[in-house]
């Protein structure tokens, strides 16, 4: 499991607004990213719309650290990632945020200290950053129209990080502790409904029956019902018919 | 490739503030969104302050559709997501951003609509909406810190979306068109930078010279060099060394 020691560190190169810091420091903590280095920021530091900003992310801002350069920003990583916009005029390899990820994992478990840049608001990384980073990481949004803010960048590229190192099931059956109702207890409550839509003349097709039986079996099956939910079934199958079960289950 | 009619709809229940609105009619531009739903937004619509913070998304905005109700908002739709938080009481499939998109794309290719519903900023979802939909969406952020905002929420679950319906190369060298060096050229290079350092007195040692050069060709070889970055490096050794390369290419 990475450790906060090993997750990158975010490098805000020149940020202009103190709120884009302070919502930076937000989406990095919900991604579980703890570590700011902040270069020049245009308004000093510390800040106070940073703070108000931060919505509860303030730790991150107490422990960010103040560079001049983003030569010294850097100085003590080994492997950096430069966020900004395909290059147009530099040799460069561009990675997608989850590329990103899987090595930067992959470097922290090695023990290598990693690091991402991002640039100011409008202006993006300068060219003179680029050269400093060992690739740039590029966000694949829609092409025509193309425009996170500085948090948003930090969030995709955060979550894509935190994702690639954790495991999460891709989907759950959230049941509150409550366990799926066995097969037998599904094929009773079948039994159950088959003989009372039998009793009130739903099969008006013998010949039909068998796959309309089917059918309903799917459905019932297909529910995933909780032995909890099973039993509500009865119970509606009973109002509905004004008769208790003629057949108890076995 | 999955058009604008196949992509889910965004439905926002009960929005309140109009920035939030403007901010996600933004995030959904961003991936390609730009079907918008709106239940009973608070402060009513159209809503100024929506249009001022969609920065340029201002189309999703003019052709979102007002309902009075989740249930209305919906109806015409065969799947839909309720992005919240892990349901405490009840049982209900919870899938991650990414499943979601996997299913989206899947129902959109057998020719279903599809939507997401999101919540009101600070309540979130309400339990009543929950049993409206197939399954609930939940993003795997920080448990010790979860606090997106309602458009980081749009633009995570819009951002897996396009990238399950999009191929991007995880990594790609960006060169501006220009070829990488062939291997003839690289070696060439190899051996004009290995002449000179043996000229140069670089190698005190004929015994530990083979490995020394081939650790030297390697860093050469992992350089990626273009044609252009060979000559130019052709040129950085014969300023170096203030001699022409002695031995042509061949």
């Amino acid at each position: 499991m990475t450790t906060a020691s090993t997750a990158p560190v975010v490098v805000l190169v020149t940020p202009q607004l103190g709120e884009n810091i302070g919502a930076c420091a937000r989406a990095m903590l919900n991604c579980g990213l703890t570590e700011l280095r902040l270069v020049a920021p245009r308004d000093g530091w510390p800040n106070e719309r940073a703070v108000a900003a931060s919505s509860g992310a303030g730790a991150v801002l107490d422990a960010a650290q103040l560079y001049p350069t983003t030569e010294a920003a850097i100085a003590d990583l080994n492997f950096v990632l430069a966020t900004t916009a395909r290059p147009r005029d530099m040799v460069k390899e561009v990675v997608t945020p989850e590329e990103a990820a899987t090595r930067l994992h992959a470097r922290a478990a090695q023990g290598q200290r990693c690091g991402v840049l991002f640039g100011a608001e409008r202006m993006g990384l300068l060219n003179d950053d680029i050269p400093r980073a060992d690739a740039i990481l590029n966000i694949p949004v829609n092409p025509d129209f193309s425009s996170l803010n500085l948090a948003q960048a930090v969030l995709l590229v955060g979550y894509a990080w935190r994702r690639a190192g954790i495991e999460v099931p891709s989907a759950v059956l959230e049941t509150g502790g409550v366990l799926p109702a066995t097969k037998i207890e599904v094929e009773n409550l079948f039994r159950h409904l088959d003989q009372a839509l039998a009793a009130g003349g739903f099969y008006t097709s013998e010949q039909q029956r068998p796959s309309m039986t089917r059918n309903l079996y799917n459905l019932i099956q297909r529910a995933g019902m909780t032995e909890q939910e099973v039993r509500t079934f009865h119970g509606v199958i009973v109002a509905l018919t004004g008769r208790s079960r003629t057949v108890r289950p076995s």
